[in-house]
Parts: C-alpha cells; sequence; structure tokens
C-alpha cells in the first residue's frame, strides 16, 4: 500500500509512497504533473521535502533527448535543497529539520579507486546520476527534484550552511561545483589570468568563483549586452568573442580559459588566447564532437581538458566555502507550472542566471 | 665573391660562401641538387661539416607544402650531425673537430620568458626553424641539412657524445627530442601505463623512451607485422589498433597515450582508453583539425594535449641520457640521390624507422 504524498512533509515513509512531480513523458512534449513513486527510506537513507530545484541546461537535454539516453516518463532536477523529514536509523551525519542539499549523484560503487579517492562522480563501474539513470540494482530508474520529496542515500547528501539564502544555494549543487572543482583540480588562482567563455548558470558561477580565489577574470561573450553584468559578478575585463580586433589581441594571454557553452563552437578560438602550458577546462557537452587543431594545441603545448561536477566531499567543501565568501547563484525563482516556458527562454540566454523552482508551487 | 664548396671541410669561410644541397625546387616535383649559399660564419658562430641529416615526415610536409608555409627554393634537413670545422672566435662552447648536432632550431628571439626559460621551441615572438624559415632579420630564408655544411649560432648547437654511432644520433635531433621532452615535462615514469599510437620515426624513440624510463609500454598500431619489432624496442604489449575487441579492451587502461600519427585519425579512440586525469600527447601534425568528443572528454576529466621539439638545454640534456643508457635511433642509411625513393617508402612506413642521409654522398 502507497501513503499519499498528501501526508507531506513530516511523513515518515515505511512503504514506498506517492509524490507530486512534473515529468517528461516523451522527448516533444515537454513537462507535465506526474505522480512518482520514491522508496521507503532504508536505514542509511535521508528522506528530504524539497524546497527548491535549480534548472540545469542538462534538464533540457535530457528531456529531450538530446544525447539518447534518457527514459521516460522522465522527471529532471539535480540542483536539489530541502530539509530532512526522516533519518533512517543508521544514518549518522544527518537529523529530521537539517537543511540538506542533492546534487548530480545520489549513489556509485564506493569500491573503486575513484570512489575511494573522493571522485565519486569518475566512478568507475558507474555512478548513479539523480534521474533518469539506473540504481545500483539496474533496473530501478531515478527521478530527479522536479518533486515534492527525494530519498537518498546519506553519503549522498551534503549539509547546507545556515546563513545562505536557500534558493540562491540549489544552483551551487551542479553550476557551483562544476565551476569550483576545476579551480581546486587545476590550483588555478591568484597570478592567474582566467577567460570565461559563455555568462549563462556556469559561467556566472565561474566568474564568482574566479574573482573570489583572486585570479583576473576575462568573460568572453557573444552578447555584449551582458558587459554589464559580468563586471557586477566580478570580471575585470569583457570581450565581445565575435569581434575579431579583440579577440586577435587576446592570442597567448590566459593561463586557463574555463568554456561553459554547452553547444557546438569554436575550440581553436579560445586555444588560440591561451599561454604556453595553458589549458583550456571544458564544462559543456555539446552533442556533436569539437574539432581541435594540431597547430594551436602543439605549438603552444596546449591544453584541453574536460570535467563534470565535483565529488560529495568537494561539492561539501564548496558550499562552506560559499558559507564563508557569501557566494551564492543569481536566480530567478519560478513556479512549477511555468517550467516549459522557463526551457524556452532559457534557450534564448533569456535568464540572469539561473532559474529555480519553488516546489511550494507543485 | 663567393668561395667554393670544394674548399670543404677544412674551410673557414670569410665571405658567403656556395655548398652543394638537394633542395625542393616547387611542392610537386621533389628533390634534387642545387647550390645554396650560406654566410660567413660570425664571432658566434661555428661552421659545420654535416656527416649525417636525419629524414623526418616534416620535411615531406614541408616539401609538398601541405601546411601553406612552404618557401622555395627549398632544403629541408633538421635532424643534423656533423664536426665543427671553424668556430667564430667569440663562441666558447665548441672548437675545431667537435662533433656536434642542430635540431629544428637555429635561433631564438632569447629575450621572451619562454627562451628565458629554456623553452626556446615556444618562442613567444618566432623561434628560427631550421629550414624553408626567416632568419631574426625577417628576410634570409634558412636552408637544412640536405646540404654539405651549415653556420649556426653556438647557442643552438648541442655537443654529441663521442660513444654513440653518429648515424643512429641524427634522429635524436627531431624524433628523439619530440619523445623525450613530454617524459620530462609529464613526469611519465615508473608505475605509469604508456601507450604509444604509431611505430614509426617518432613511435619507436617513444618506445625505448618509455621503456628506459621504466613504464609499462603498450604499442598500438595498425600494422599486425610490426610486433615483433615493438616488442624487441622495448614494448611489453602490442595492439592492433583496428581490432575493436582488443581496443576495447583497454578502456580506462592508460596514464598516458603518446600520439605520433600525423595522419587524420581518431583522437576519442585513443581518448577512451586513458584513465580518470589521464592523457593523451599528440606529436603528430594532422593537416586537418581532429574531432573530439565532449564526452570522453569530460567523463573521466582527461585532457588532449600537444607538445613540439624540446628546448636547446633538454636537447642536450636529452642526447647526454642516450648516451648513458646507450639509446639511439634504428636506422636506414641511404645516398642522397635516393632521397626521393625514401619519400615514396615513408609514405608506405616502409623505413625501420628512420633514414639518415650519408652526406659523404652529396
Amino acid at each position: 500500500m502507497l501513503s499519499e504524498e498528501s501526508t507531506a512533509d513530516k511523513a515518515t515513509a515505511t512503504e514506498p509512497f506517492h509524490v507530486k512531480s512534473y515529468a517528461a513523458l516523451d522527448a516533444v512534449s515537454g513537462l507535465s504533473p506526474w505522480e512518482l513513486v520514491r522508496r521507503a527510506p532504508g536505514p542509511h537513507d535521508v528522506q528530504i521535502a524539497i524546497r527548491y530545484c535549480g534548472v540545469c541546461h542538462t534538464d533540457i537535454h535530457f528531456v529531450r533527448n538530446d544525447w539518447g539516453i534518457s527514459m521516460y516518463p522522465l522527471v529532471p532536477g539535480h540542483e536539489i535543497v530541502g530539509v530532512v523529514t526522516h533519518a533512517g536509523d543508521q544514518v549518522t551525519r544527518f537529523k529530521e529539520g537539517d537543511t540538506v542539499g542533492v546534487g548530480c549523484l545520489v549513489d556509485s560503487c564506493r569500491s573503486c579507486d575513484n570512489c575511494h579517492n573522493g571522485l565519486e562522480q569518475y566512478c568507475l563501474n558507474g555512478m548513479v546520476l539523480t534521474y533518469s539513470w539506473y540504481e545500483r540494482d539496474g533496473k530501478t530508474i531515478t527521478y530527479g527534484g522536479y518533486s515534492g520529496q527525494i530519498v537518498v542515500n546519506e553519503d549522498f547528501v551534503v549539509r547546507v550552511p545556515d546563513s545562505l539564502p536557500l534558493e540562491k544555494v540549489a544552483p551551487l549543487l551542479c553550476a557551483g561545483i562544476t565551476t569550483y572543482s576545476p579551480f581546486r583540480k587545476w590550483g588555478i588562482g591568484k597570478g592567474n589570468k582566467v577567460g570565461v567563455v559563455g555568462l549563462g548558470g556556469l559561467g556566472h558561477m565561474a566568474v564568482k568563483f574566479a574573482a573570489s580565489f583572486g585570479t583576473e577574470v576575462t568573460v568572453l561573450s557573444t552578447s555584449p549586452s551582458k558587459e554589464e553584468d559580468a563586471r557586477r559578478l566580478g570580471a575585470h575585463n569583457f570581450v565581445y568573442s565575435r569581434d575579431e580586433g579583440q579577440t586577435q589581441k587576446l592570442a597567448g594571454y590566459f593561463d586557463y580559459i574555463i568554456d561553459t557553452v554547452a553547444t557546438a563552437h569554436d575550440y581553436n578560438l579560445y586555444l588560440n588566447m591561451l599561454k604556453t602550458d595553458g589549458t583550456l577546462i571544458c564544462l559543456g557537452v555539446p552533442a556533436v564532437p569539437i574539432a581541435v587543431g594540431a597547430f594551436p594545441l602543439l605549438f603552444q603545448r596546449r591544453n584541453v581538458a574536460g570535467s563534470i561536477i565535483g565529488g560529495i566531499e568537494e561539492t561539501q567543501e564548496m558550499l562552506d566555502y560559499c558559507a564563508e565568501h557569501g557566494i551564492t547563484a543569481d536566480v530567478e525563482v519560478i513556479d512549477i507550472k511555468d517550467i516549459n516556458r522557463a526551457y524556452e527562454r532559457m534557450e534564448k540566454s533569456d535568464v540572469k542566471y539561473r532559474f529555480v523552482i519553488d516546489l511550494a508551487t507543485l
């Protein structure tokens, strides 16, 4: 027997239970109300009443099956913040009432070298994504944060510092950690010149972190109108990336370029802007492979690297860093009924800089 | 007045002088005898009687103007070994009779950060290549080692250890340093699993260095017939790279892959063989850009990097390392009259593993 979702936040489910959500039923119809079933929390699980969920560009890719791996009905959402309503009796790190977050991962094998090294996002036996993925049992499909509640093993839950406004924290769980992690991995900081390609959900966080870590930040954007915002977010320079006169002046300028663009674009333009031994760090996932020229790569010993999100421990570190430095996302809070309209606006880059769903509107 | 080349090795030119050579007069006619003019050695120059010159794939690219930057008449050759016949009066490091080498560079600005850091190959104001390039004066064209003599500033000349057979040393000046440098730059050594793509001039040197540095070496080749040679050169494993069954087993296997192939090929096949944080090091210069997929790059935080040759100090270090460890190239010595036939054979990968011109045949 399934308990009713109307028993709401305070419920301690002992059976699988219904939860309201918004789902895509196929690749073309957009999102609409749907009722999903969550597992009863086990001894290591926490049950979370979701307060806010950020809207990531990846959600659109999945809803539309751009990468050919979507499973329907599909409930997106992996920038989740909420409140613990129940902690299983073996849970040690959380208790009822705690404010917590869940990002892109809800499980991993926990036994491979990467899991042992805090790199669950590169789990060699297959991480479990928060939605449209199989649980470790190989058959249960995961559903994300466009929903009222979620049940997650405590090892994949992070603490949200009380000092931060909750709706602005949600995007940190994906956009935040995705842009924070490269600064730690590559040791980017004071003295470095950093370019940020694209000023969207990821890009605006990259600018905030780059400024916070003491680098000289330049935003490279195809939208000249974003200059004022770029500077407000912490950028020292702004370059309209379609102006050859401006981009050619940047040849050999940057130590690192953080490329947040998820559509097909020219990597070589940015490679040429790197110093000797500089690195182009790609965080976006264009659906098609991108051509890399041997000349810009070899002749200054440059690098093209990729990176996704971060491990659980690093995600906690990032949230704590954000609390300490007062860093959050710039968001526009929306009613879940407006989610399809929000997707349309995102495709036109018409959002500053992240939509966040208020789940109270569900 | 030009002195005659027939004054030969012992000549101390005080005027520009004629030297026999083989040159390409255009992109389609191949190489034929030609007489070039060398500058009279200045106070910082050494005059070198060339004994041997290796034949690099780059020579073919230049002769045929594959990269659109060739200047004719074009005298190729940048794997030069010979004997000093004259040292200018300010020369401090060489004297008549010394055995020396000249590689891909004969000058650089000497004032930029890279030049100061021993990275003349990445000179920010433009290195001077040994052939088909402009000297620092912006008008004098350089001519390479398919010739009887060369005049080079001593700062771009390296000592050749006496213990090594000279004809087998010549290819170290390009193929050797190109493959040695990445081991130093990326700290590749004991405990690393290294793949070498392509078993040609560069590849066979990469295998020798990889084995010498204590790595586990796997040759990835499209020529199954090269297995025995690969093992003789030091490889522990050999994989036929067109056998999907074999290549799929290598997913996530290597720490580094050294890709020596200079024609269009699939980087993603090799990216997928890298561990988390692994690096594909590209040493070949395909004429067309190569498509890199975001998935293999991002989802294990992999890198694609490029590298060319090495600085002058590192080239000397490499030669000394080779002397200490008895490393030289496997060569087939040819008469310069057979150079066009040699190019044809190289294009069919029919050389083990480097042609070297005996300049006594000039």
